[in-house]
């Protein structure tokens, strides 16, 4: 496994790699890796023969009074658990090598960005396609994976790889649950043991509601209703709970084919997401 | 010489042109072409084996009050242009390809856009950057030939190029005039005969602020004073005289290495641009 820490390094790699007709599939993360992240990578590996990681904590998606300071990082354990997945190649370049100064260019996607977490994280998403864009350009993939457990993030690079033309296909990988159901991510490290157990009821809510639709109860107040509910039986301060058309995340009033059920909650000081996914309703069970 | 109609056959091709090792050089147009297109055209030969040209009227760099739909268009004549300068693809898309709906990303540069002509045309770059990044991953090129008689573009679009770590190498071509100065432009067709005449006042000032400068004349008043008197001797609607640093676009008080002069004017109906870039002082000359 390889290091790479300079962008002209990369792409002559990509170059490389390209010319001898591999196919590169990448994963972009912020590091400090969990099993959500690794079960990117094993998705890679059925996309390409060369899997790239990056490991970069980007500041441009973090508002001022976010936790770009204490975002959890550990090089070297991500280094050995990425070695024992049998990644290619680690992109980990320095904020420097990413963001020169002066720097004046973002990519933006209107819409799409304005719901969900978009409202209380305004300038969140042009960070995030502004990253994912250099950095397709500095790994040239053919395809990158991302989580669904950031459902939003991965339909807003969707759009921006359709809208400009870049030929990357995008894949989106189920989320990876601890045994009582909570949604991976870097930030449950900063939950004490009190807010661990309390944030089982993001996921808990959603399988209630999910039970609800397969009951036929496809209101979508009545769901949100029992979501809130199951939320509030713990300390916390909901941001959102959203169901939504899972390609426009405009709000609907009845379940339906591809509808995305969101939340987004903080415990304490932490803001936890979650979500889940009706691709195709059963119409004949939820009907009746 | 092929015609390209479709982004995925162009990537296609242009992929298929990587992995045999081929360099592509790209001149992006908006067709109607002259002697500087075809200028660019040949610069571009210099640093690919295949050329690339774009022919496309991108609807995104039009405000609603200016000319998109008048803005002439003659595909024929530019295919036998380009045919007999040796041009390998013309890429050719409809405007319902490249902007098939729903559209939502746009690429955006801060600061050097709100200079000059972004001052009376807010919206115009946020179009340009956004369709060269497109064409770029469409034609995946090595190098791209932009020309200097859009000075602003080119330095916007290699700002965005080292900001995005897109992998082509930008390149300015010098701007190619008529025989009486005019520079070239596809909007020089708009003028009637007098004021055909008259437009020649912006290169002709240009040419007597240069000569200023040659005798150690380096302050910026006086220079765009003297730019003033000539072209207010025609009738016309000045929209900026402006003497800046080349790089930032801020204006100077004396002319130093790295000077933009540039300049848009309105005769009737029809916004001309023009420029002159002193990038290294004779200083010996000018501070005698």
């Amino acid at each position: 496994m390889e290091i790479v820490h300079t962008v002209n390094e990369m792409q002559k790699q990509a170059d490389t790699l390209r010319q001898n007709l591999h196919k590169i599939a990448f994963v972009p993360t912020m590091g400090f890796l969990h099993e959500g992240h690794l079960s990117l990578v094993r998705a890679a590996k059925q996309y390409g023969d060369v899997v790239v990681v990056s490991i970069f904590v980007n500041p441009a998606q973090f508002a001022p009074h976010e936790d770009l300071d204490k975002y959890p990082r550990d090089f070297n354990r991500d280094q050995h658990l990425l070695e024992a997945e049998g990644v290619d190649i680690i992109f980990y370049p320095r904020v420097s090598e990413m963001y020169p100064r002066p720097y004046h260019t973002y990519v933006q996607v209107s819409d799409l960005t304005e719901a969900l977490c978009g409202l209380s994280r305004p300038e969140h998403f042009k960070g995030v396609t502004t990253v994912v864009t250099k950095l397709f350009n500095i790994v040239k993939p053919h395809s990158a994976v991302f989580g669904q457990k950031d459902f939003q993030q991965s339909q807003v690079i969707k759009q921006m790889v359709i809208d400009l033309n870049m030929d990357v296909e995008i894949i989106r990988a189920p989320i990876v649950r601890e045994t009582d159901g909570l949604a991976m991510s870097s930030r449950n490290k900063y939950l004490d043991p009190q807010q661990r157990k309390d944030a089982r009821v993001l996921n808990s809510s959603l399988q209630t509601v999910r039970q609800m639709v397969q009951n036929g109860i496809l209101k979508s107040t009545l769901l949100k209703e029992k979501i809130q509910e199951i939320i509030s039986s713990v300390p916390c301060q909901i941001d959102y709970i959203e169901i939504v058309d899972a390609e426009t995340f405009k709000n609907i009033d009845t379940v339906k084919d591809n509808t995305l059920f969101a939340l987004a909650v903080k415990i304490g000081n932490t803001r936890l997401i979650d979500n889940f996914y009706i691709e195709l309703l059963e119409k004949e069970k939820t009907w009746q």
